[in-house]
């Protein structure tokens, strides 16, 4: 961390600043000139408050050097993390496919879907049971009852589940749950960070929709810090100006993320385009970038689907999907 | 709710779809061109899920002529809502004040603070307890302490207090809050919007930093379909790609919100700009577009702030911001 | 076109609306249910000012159901249009790659690095003689001279060239320049656009950086509609609030582009990125999305380039990244 | 500007920046600690490209501490900069209102809104002859013949007149425009801006739609740099994701933009909000916040104006409007 002084500092002022800044651990080199005088700071200064120095009324500006993450930093964990789900890997070279209805809606509905997906090459089934809606008015999920759906569907297909959780409250209904989703309005909904890192199970944290890459990480770093490392990064869509999809799709967070952080990274083309339509050919290119999975919606009858049947494809489109995807793999970036 | 089926429909589907929205209790109105049918529906549209609809082949477009929302409709409800807080009434032509510190951090700080405040105008308290932080490292906040030091200074003071609740686990903490804050992160946490909802205790509710104007409108109406219409909006700033700020104030929010809404609106000058020297012509601005009140970041030694401190101004140039703002009040946007 | 009056409209306003209408040459459908009146406009409404419409007293609302633009647009022109430069096609199953610095910037410089790219694969020679830079004091290019360069390399390997132009007044300078660039910053300059619509040349075209795709086509139809139909739409990133790249890329704009028009598009992820390292991940993902072609930063010594030697990256690079690229191509989105 | 050397950095390269950094007239101070080096360099470091030292092998992060702007930076010339248009001032502390229709459409139409806001208080006559629209088949002003009638107006009110210029061949049809308008689109359109750099005329720079401030400033710059001083700032509206308002209008660009340049800032409502309902509320808030001037729409037939009637105010509105700012404007920020 570098901090650039006043012109006119006040002497006693920096004095107290490199006393408290000394007491935290950190060597400070000092460097006076003539017209300037600059301040660096060595050591751990990832806990250290970067607003709380700028705002200071000696200090003209601070400059970060070092990221502010250490357990997601690629930096100190230079290989590729792999994330183990059951007998399934996600990273360091392990592409899977995660698919499955936006909700769960009935029993023979997400059975159906898990053995279609499984036969196409899904080594993981999603499916929403609780819901996160704009509307208090739009299909919430089956909830419970869903989550419950998804483990028959499990013991029918032994695919491992991936399902959201939306509040701390839920944690006790998603013990035989693989994977624990933590949506885009959630990613920094802290406390609930807080709570899955105390446990060991993977997450799929997903980017929220106007959050910067770094800030994603910040949260993973919550999930990492409490002791939990399985941690999984989606990218799923921004919100920009653009308007002829739900979403824009930000694909250079693969290279971005992978080089930040030793992270897999899996991107959900379904939410990011809106669209059936755009699904496949954002999935190739996310394969091509370098993604470590994909996580798709695919409904049986997108027609009828109780939610974002607009985006969803059918059982035979992902099929066909999978099998272009498996074809790009060899030559994908690195 | 307008509907327009593609060009080449087929017509069994079509006739699915007109029993499915008579079945919701729609009155469907059907005209047919040579070349275009439009189908118009006339009821309470509010909760029929516009994607669902979109998303079937037979669709060409669909629009909404009404607005998604209900509870919090100025068409159903034209005169303002005034909130009571204690005594203290906010909207409705009752401006107010709510000021003090990003964090609580000790007594004899929060308590300083409020006599301060309160000797300047304000009518009401605020000050973190549970402190959102983008990172896991940063101060989190004295949580359930700094509750307690909150009601020692409403208990010196009589100022009633406002102050973020961050998960549902904490509400027990809160039966003695007067405001429960929803932050600008927690906007769409649902499961917590549900929970507020099953209380009559105020909410002063934060607009997401990505969010638009109808989505806040809709976490409004999330609380209030549960039954507590006592909510105040508050617009903080939203993310854009200008750096200057800290965020981007969008004051046109204000009479955005009252052509839609018959709810107070507040505005936050200080997380939205991010530095002290921005927090007075965005006061003085907001309260001549019409805002019902401010909720300002007060500090007696913001050089020492455990966070925010940049964004933080003194008691004395709170003084002259309130001074300020009340002479403008009376020219103000109706 | 669907337009809806407001519910206690004026009988004779509208009268004097519909009558205007038809006056334009448009079929107008008028539905009147009980409590709802729709109006369905047939025709070519792309003539037709929306914003003019809703400002009448009259008018509660209207959409669009056609697409604003015409000479551009898919549906009246199935097939993919294929641009020919000299002996090199762009669009319809032909991919092309665009290679090339920044800035022109000596006669050796710019000979060299179109061989080097020639030699990798590049069908076209890309370099800058007029640059747009945000400071009055950044290098503004060779100008004149720089496309007297450009024109002896070409020459030198026989690869046509591609250069932008920013003002009418530079014309002149362009008569033997083989494609003109359109810059983000002048994509609704609209005055060079109506001028380039006068030439036959073929125009590179790249999307504003905060312009939508509906935007972007507008442009290529104001050219289109001056007789010229040679247009290559170009996405180079979009301004986001995300900072670890210089843009965002929005690689959906390949197939939401391609739907919406028969127009080639390609992809620049040099500026979209800004960072060397992203450039191939991006350029694999690109073509995989269904790309008709890329546009390359390429610099024989990066370290030393006069601009955007960040992003720049070395003729062997673009060699290695130009194999990858037709490994994928076989298995790209159509 | 700070520059921090990679921690493995090669001697040699480093030895060869410090000498080009030298050669530039910049005095070089470099301060190596046991882990980090740093160099600080004085001078005028506006004209070095910080792009350019960022993308060098030896360079692990650069940092500027001065602003890359000298004739708009408040550092070097503390004063307001108050520009003289015919008798008129604008700047300084002298606040004035620019009003006037969209577009001129005829001579009966410009003279009789000219007579009216003149009467309102309007000192300075806007109207567009050249017009900017994103349809080619959209109409796009009356070109010449306007800019003829708006001086037909000027005659007739004595109020110096405002109009927009899209291209630097317009230039002798503007000779006796009073003040000259960069256009949102066109604000970097540098061969223009340097154009008028060569004129003394007034120049209304408007921001372009998603232009940081500081962009903004560097435009003006390009202007300045050329020996033209007289430039006032115009924010109206920057593009983001919220659709309840055509743009976002962001006033704390006003302070903003009053801390880095000594030029006059005035806002236009019309265009940032898009909707004659939000145009009173927020000119009241800009005069509050600090501004010198505002640019209104105003029409005397807003129903049948030929663009941009949804968002033009009548006179008597403007009147009004003008009557409410006046009584604000004594308790505006400074």
């Amino acid at each position: 961390m570098i901090i650039i002084p006043k012109r006119d500092y006040d002497a006693s002022q920096l004095e107290n600043l490199i006393g408290w800044l000394k007491g935290r651990g950190l060597e400070v080199h000092i460097s006076k000139g003539e017209n300037m005088t600059v301040i660096g700071l060595i050591g751990d200064t990832s806990k250290v408050d970067i607003d709380l120095i700028r705002s200071l009324d000696v200090v003209e500006d601070v400059k970060r050097i070092q990221e502010p993450f250490k357990n997601a930093n690629r930096k100190f964990h230079p290989q590729d993390t792999v994330v183990h789900i059951g007998g399934v890997k996600i990273g360091g070279g392990n592409f899977q496919f995660i698919a499955g209805p936006c909700s769960v809606e009935s029993e023979s509905q997400i059975i159906g879907i898990a053995k279609a997906v499984k036969a196409a090459g899904a080594k993981l089934l999603r499916g929403g049971a609780f819901k996160p809606r704009t509307s208090p008015y739009a299909f919430q999920g089956l909830r419970g009852e869903g989550i419950r759906l998804l483990l028959e569907a499990k013991r029918e297909t032994g695919l491992p589940i991936v399902t959201e959780i939306m509040d701390i409250s839920q944690l006790p209904l998603f013990e035989e749950v693989d994977v624990l989703q933590v949506g885009a309005r959630n990613m920094q909904n802290f406390e609930l960070l807080k709570e899955l890192g105390k446990t060991k199970k993977p997450i799929l944290l997903k980017r929220g929709m106007s959050s910067t890459l770094q800030e994603l990480v910040m949260s993973a770093e919550y999930i990492m810090a409490g002791g939990n490392e399985n941690v999984i990064l989606c990218e799923r869509g921004i919100r920009t100006f653009e308007t002829s999809t739900r979403n824009t799709l930000d694909l250079c967070a693969i290279p971005v993320l992978k080089s930040m952080t030793h992270l897999p990274v899996v991107i959900d083309p379904s939410h990011a385009t809106g669209y059936a339509k755009y699904v496949k050919p954002m999935s190739l290119a996310a394969a091509a970038a370098g993604a470590d999975g994909l996580i798709v919606e695919v409904h049986n009858d997108p027609q009828h689907a109780l939610c974002d049947g607009q985006q969803s494809i059918t059982p035979e489109a992902f099929a066909s999907l999978a099998e272009n995807v498996e074809k790009i793999l060899p030559f994908a970036a690195k």
